[in-house]
């Protein structure tokens, strides 16, 4: 279970409100690299971790709790790009054009139509959050990958927003995501390292057995280019030992070792036009009218 | 541009129709680890790629066109999990019934009533394909992993599909798009291994100036267990160096470094309850009626 | 079954079309506070009622009838607003360059790009209608209180339009749709009032025998300050009798009643990575193919 | 910022695994009526709130806080539920027939194909989770009855699965999870009580002059049946001093106070068939091109 | 504005309620093909039109009104098939096994357990309806293609329930819905024959000078056989007069008229690796440091 | 299965880059109009395709396989819109300044801050391509008006495109999108007529006994004017023979033929409001309750 603490993990200030600038932070809040994906990401792959071993699925519970303080801060801050300076603010009448002008000058209406100046569940572009990004695949080395390409997204993004931001409170909490972003990264990282520590940990699963597979297309690097004659770009994938130690890098040409394909033509119950189906079943639906009467 | 060979990459057969394994099929189609999500991942990850070297933007598209051949065979699979059995169906009353049975029984209602026996762009619980899926961050790196992370979860999907299916002629398959993934796991890995020798890969993005990240933050275990006694999980990530070489791993309890927020009353314009506004704001609406008439 | 009338419901006028306010309407066509979720909203309730009071089912059709004609409104609106002034448009190369200007200027595009200058079933920030925001629990007061909260937001949101509005016949119209929600918050609210007359209402559902609920939590606020000295905030949920008369509140730092959970190590068909089954588990697929096989 | 206990607030047992009752414990995590959807909500609604007075704020991240709990409650005992009987499992090849039924027979696929036996972020039909159901308006009252729309929703949620499940362990951990509903739906009435004995609550928002509403359609009951004769349905609604002792409520025959809306023609850049363009229209594409050219 | 009629338009009878029914039937209501799309999409395309002749909106106005008593038959038909038995109901212990099992064996739970047993706005497999199908693109012929399409895919999902119903009822009703469906094909059809003799309807929109487009693509088949030599599929659209009587069709083999892609390199702000920047940015962020502090 | 060739298949140049027409490109990628959903389309047709007649499914495999191209074309229209006039770009520091701009004043937010300036697989206001729109009924005719219906929706889109760009580049590259829509239109009609030189096509599907269905409906124009002596729009659609030969149409005023529903009062389990039970039910769950403990 679950506490909290009023205060927040990092400071978060606003020097000169902005929202445009509100607008933007949306992303790493509901975006697909944002902060409710991978904190409800750690949070189900600690919940549905089954493993004898039991401290990944207690690191992933640390981790994903941070992360809910990370929606808060930046919730915060959405919610104090909003405020117009204090001043103007006063004479109600006044203040409208400002709003106005905001709202129909780019920022996102439903912060002010749906939130009333508050943050959203959503991206950068009024996208709701949805849950199918969160990625908790049972399997802890494919996780693990999955959580290092959202903490990459995730600090591409923090670190675009930190460009386009003149505001120094602002720029203060995103170095701090930047840098969390930074240890999360390594974080999992060292989970890998651990695994391999422990045994290879490709191909993932590694627990499928490898003989299953046909492994004569294992570490083919299959070309596509129409012209078979362009050379194929060559690199570390191409040659030598494949990086799993299991097999031998190769690349050719890709050449079809299937067949065209045949349907069986649309039965009866699939209501086809008549023209797409064969001799045999064209008068077919007389004789299912005589059976359902 | 592309061009096509009316052929399959790959033989598809199928043994024993299944309905209920067409649906499971779907998962490998449109669902968020399936193969139109890789297919247009690289394809936008190529289109978009911005380097003066090229061989990165040429391998993806190599294998993106693969990928659309992957689709089409999974596609023709569940085409043919969809049909009955040869002899049973020359009469199409007698036929109704495993129809009605299948429907009835756990198939994919809207392989027959939306595609009249065939695949859809959905995933195993006929849920649409959703292109925010597809990623494409501009960073290399961000990229790879991303592509290691959905051949991760591919194959795992895959190697489940194997399990649960007897059809020799759809273990044949799998034994292929497994072997396939295995190969694609290795060439996106065989990039960050280049990467490595041209230069760091972490933190990505690396292009960002880390000294502007607040690095007090970038490599410490933050610990959020209620009960500061708790000791910390340990592993490769509370202690040693850090993976990238540039910091120290150390571990401990989180506390907050933040304030409690402070966030303005709101102002009238956003018509909250009377309730929550500050006396100054109460009586604003008066005015800005009259403003108004 | 249902009629229509070519006039409408009350006068739609607007005076100095403006396409970024065509865009703001979008929220109350398509939004979750809009028109179309709320008329849906009452026909399902209405068409899926069960009870053998009848007059809640022919209430609900009532006003569910009357929604429709607000959503004809408000698409009105948004194409009268997208037409540029009268003279203006004579001249079809002059007129280019106020779309241009819209377009490019904030206004949402697929107004123009997808209808052609008129309004989609979508929100403000061209996020499409979903129908999961339709509730129609089967519990009568469950869907009163969804109804009276989807007015109360549906009338925040005409507000705020209002408030952003200078246009005297756009005001006009949002003077009409305001007042119809004050009603309908009333109407849901009168239901809630009857229902409380023949006995209470919550809690609902108040046909599930309460002591099958675990009783000891039931009135209980529960804290969750990580320090349990922080004091608990008091209000009418603290302490005195529950609203619904059946029990006293009180309120406590919650603890953990539970115990850590323990999940099943993954068995073989799962295809966890080797590194977390148990150790019984890690040779079984070796066994698994020669079952197979 | 936020803290973790490892223990769960409750006890989650499960005497019988059962996959089918897994899927739809789903709904009670990712649906609209599920505790993600609370939880964001409150968290929301917390961080975003407004308002001089500080308790609603702090109440609402104390409760917030406690469903982070629940939905671990209930992805642990998906996760339970997934798991086979003990002794059965120990062989894997024997075990596979289990899963393979329990696949084909009506459990959520993804929860094994995604997710390798564990929960998912999304609901009984496997559809994700969505955060255009998190509530937060910026209007505490609105978002009180949203609230209780929710745990009323919730809570008949709740009694349905309880109905449904033979398994006493489930039984338990249902039970107190409905009496958290019950607690949670007083809670947000009691705030309204609170509101109420500060002023009135309706209309909501009660910040908006009504004077600047159309007071003649304020508490009228409109009436669509096609037939005028037809009575209207009678109710505390249809007359009496309205609820919020503003008005009287009255019910006529609703008609049509608006005329037939008048769309200006096609200008030439919505590229219209010329059929429907006025006369004038219809060769301005000619001009169009020489002015471009 | 708009009336209703408590009467169906057309009787709804179940004779044996079949809960697995009911849940096929959801595709009617919130399916692409489905009831609540047409009667939108009509309303829009009428709510938006724009032309001098007013009769399109006005028939527009008459279908759009009609689909609504389809979506109501459709809701009321899924309420009938989830109705048990009457006897069997009386005893509220005994009739909680044809639930449970309905449950478990394959109906839409959330008919269940979010509804109370009655219909969603959603299709077959619980997708929740997506306005995004409304397609009312401001062009009359565009439009009617689009209504023929969603008549189409409409009438052959009718067809295949029906197929799959042996309730007398059901069948009754379906074969009232297939009926609406030929006039509806054929009423959109009609406006194409209407404005096909006010002159040629294609290329579609037809009001885009023709001379703007590059004609020397205008009637071609582009094949994209990899092997030039395969024959190219023959038909009308190969050759002879093209239908619009403007051109000549003609079919080649496609080659790219354009040159490799060349996109600059990544600007230092898109902060992708610094492996991927050209020379002369890779120390650009120690520049961009400089300038921010 | 597939391959590709470097170069694209028609030039795409920028003159003058225009980050806003960038985000209205995004339309023309992942809008319902776009190249995704047709190049899907074609692909789910083709693959899905049951006839013995070849020549259907090895033209959409041609046409899906070029469709593929184009989707290349506009991302990289849209990569080549965000790059920077050459010369400011130089110095990071000044660049920053358009960019801060353009993403302030109207650019898609994601094209920068997820994808590091590149095309999204999502439509002008940022909702991802969602695959419920890739129409494949199984019944071709249904299948070709569809196509149709894209392929008019998307050439109204090109021209839109075309209307709102200066750009001599973007200009010449609509010039053959558009002209590629024209042929694609002509190709499916082409394919209707065939289909009637084989028979009729109507109604759709016509291998439908068209004896189930409830002729007195099938070419019946239905009036729902509230007033009946309302003038029927009259049309091409009210009287003479229908289109397709097998009925005359004729107009009325609809009347419901149905009765209001009645449904049954909800069971104990469905947890309504013991307000809604009918007598006998009220004292139920008391029953329940001894039967369950």
């Amino acid at each position: 279970m679950y506490y909290h603490d009023k205060k927040l993990q990092y400071p978060v200030r606003v020097d000169k409100p902005n929202p445009m600038f509100a607008k933007m932070l949306q992303q790493a809040i509901g975006g697909v690299e944002g902060e409710l994906r991978v904190m409800l990401q750690y949070f189900f792959q600690a919940w549905g971790n089954r493993s004898p071993e039991k401290k990944y699925r207690d690191m992933l519970l640390e981790t994903a709790t941070e992360e809910i303080g990370h929606v808060e801060m930046l919730a915060t801050a959405v919610a104090l790009n909003l405020e117009n300076a204090p001043t103007a603010e006063q004479d109600a009448a006044a203040s409208r054009s400002p709003m106005v002008n905001a709202i129909m000058g780019g920022m996102d209406p439903r912060q002010y139509l749906s939130a009333g100046l508050a943050a959203l569940a959503s991206d950068a572009n009024g996208v709701p959050f949805n849950g199918s990004h969160v990625y908790a695949s049972g399997n802890l080395a494919a996780d693990m990958y999955a959580n290092i390409a959202a903490e990459a997204t995730g600090r591409a993004l923090a670190t675009r927003l930190y460009n386009i931001t003149d505001d120094p409170g602002m720029k203060d909490m995103l170095s701090f995501n930047i840098a969390r972003d930074t240890m999360h990264q390594q974080q999992w990282a060292a989970v890998l390292e651990e695994l391999k520590e422990q045994g290879g940990i490709f191909p993932i699963p590694n627990s499928f057995d490898q003989s299953l597979e046909n492994q004569q297309y294992s570490y083919l690097f299959a070309a596509t280019d129409k012209d078979p004659s362009t050379p194929i770009p060559q690199g570390r994938w191409t040659h030598g030992p494949s990086l799993d130690g299991k097999g031998e890098f190769r690349a050719e040409q890709m050449k079809p070792a299937g067949e065209e394909p045949q349907l069986a033509p649309p039965p009866p119950e699939a209501y086809a036009q008549t023209q797409q189906m064969g001799e045999e079943h064209k008068g077919l639906f007389e004789k299912v009218k005589k059976k359902i009467t």
